[in-house]
């Protein structure tokens, strides 16, 4: 049973986990959202793409979810001596990451080898495959500030600015990776992760084409809700979603995919929520533990696999 | 009086530390080697400016003489984990500097600029110059292994391979900067640091028009040797001398000069070598003490001061 997941940080990359636990690493694929991708201080940094690699390869900081576990700053502390603002948390070891990605980059290779040599080089196995290959930025328009890139909305200002409506610069342009468009084309499951919907899932499933293709596949093609009793798990899906004129909550989440997906996860608090015209699962959905995302991952490839 | 020095790493920032200790700020101009510069990772790396720039902040590792005290280096180690090679040592502190310079680089900032930039944001108050804005590269010719560039000869090989041959790429295209011909035509007094003639010294005379430009200036010119005892104090000078083909001493240094300087300063050790038609002077020319440093630098301004 091959198994695709679409991601972007924290949530996708607890589901990932779990997945890489239960799945064997050739039947699984996790395509990731870097339209959160940035250049900063000449570095491209894909924050998701590192969520997840962090996650799968265990060096991830567990109290964040993101980052590196026992990181330091002394290049961040030395950036302010310069007087520099440094809004954006770079770790001493994460740099690592940056450089040679960057240098990669630079040097003419795809995103997706250079992901692959880097994910190799920590052991892990699944293939880890940014969602293009190409520049897709995120562009968040704020009621406060007009429009801002998406870091500078989300870390310096910690999402508090009011949105009003969102864009994803150089969408039209890219292109689903070969890779990615052959992992939907043989996958016998999709699952679209608790990420959020409008700032991670969007940019993947609007690539050209996308929609599309998934529209052609035949199989379970599954969300896990990231709103559970009406709040985020964590970051802003639930404060978006309120500016946008949503009602935030679960059922909110199943229609916004409409019938992109045939079953829909939601968490047991949400118990009997309306979701129409979509199997329903409602289990525990909230990962904390190591053994949280292995249950996870297990309760809904059980439940798909007894689909009729 | 307006002191202009020529200088490499160490040995020259230990000159320039003494005399910025004793001359006023505006009076004092350092003229920095940036052929050892080179692009690692995507950084642009400047060891000679960096060695200037952090001795004269106090910020140094006063063990090495190079790079920053206490620095750490957790990237080099996750570097490590990717398989990566990470020969070139790169403190975490360290890097904030590469990187600051890097990007500003990359956006077309002058080099004499950016260095402007960072010297000004540690407090530094005498002028910091790179020797020019261009892309000059030293390549080392060595017997064992062909051309190597020079960070892979001095760093990687800790200046261990035999040196046929020097050249510096892209020196004839480079220019010294405005501000450095400048300041060599104010320039009351030249002193040349006990930096290595070869590698450090001759980039920045080499520069096209700068030897016929101070063959122009009746002023003293005066070079300190860097070899005491038929020794280097720091580094290849020695090996590469006697590789070269010249006797490692310090009248040897100053014929290397030749009419380029018309005063010679040597270590007492060295009393009495020959050192024809140059004023001479024997002192204690080894500086270990911040004392020695400023004595230094304040026993050779006061002798020039009394020259007829």
């Amino acid at each position: 049973m091959k198994v695709v997941t679409l991601v972007g940080g924290v949530g996708g990359a607890k589901l990932a986990y779990g997945l890489s636990r239960i799945v064997p690493p050739d039947d699984l694929t996790i395509i990731v959202n870097t339209a959160d991708d940035f250049w900063h201080y000449g570095l491209r940094i894909c924050p998701d793409l590192d969520t997840i690699t962090y996650t799968l390869s265990g060096l991830v900081d567990p109290v964040n979810g993101w980052g590196l576990a026992e990181d330091t700053t002394q290049m961040l502390e030395a950036l302010r001596r310069y007087g520099e603002d440094a809004w954006f948390r770079l770790g001493d070891r994460d740099l690592a990451t940056h450089l040679i990605r960057s240098e990669r980059l630079r040097n003419g290779e795809r995103l997706t080898t250079v992901t692959a040599h880097l994910t190799a080089k920590l052991g892990i196995l699944p293939a880890i495959l940014p969602m293009t290959d190409e520049t897709v930025a995120t562009k968040v328009m704020t009621r406060e500030q007009g429009e801002l890139d998406f870091q500078t909305y989300f870390v310096r200002h910690r999402w508090q600015p009011v949105v009003t409506a969102l864009r994803f610069d150089g969408l039209e342009q890219a292109k689903l990776t070969s890779e990615g468009r052959r992992a939907l084309q043989q996958a016998d499951i999709i699952l679209i992760g608790p990420s959020n919907p409008w700032l991670s899932i969007d940019p993947i499933l609007s690539l050209p084409g996308v929609r599309a293709l998934l529209a052609t596949l035949s199989i379970p093609r599954v969300a896990i809700s990231p709103i559970v009793g009406g709040k985020a798990i964590k970051g802003p899906a639930a404060k978006l979603m309120a500016e946008l004129g949503f009602s935030v909550s679960a059922s909110e989440v199943a229609s916004h995919y409409g019938e992109l997906i045939n079953g829909f996860v939601l968490d047991q608090v949400d118990y009997g929520q309306y979701v129409p015209q979509k199997q329903v699962l409602t289990c525990e959905t909230v990962m904390n533990s190591e053994q949280d995302k292995v249950q996870l991952a297990e309760t809904v490839l059980r439940w798909i696999k007894g689909w009729k």
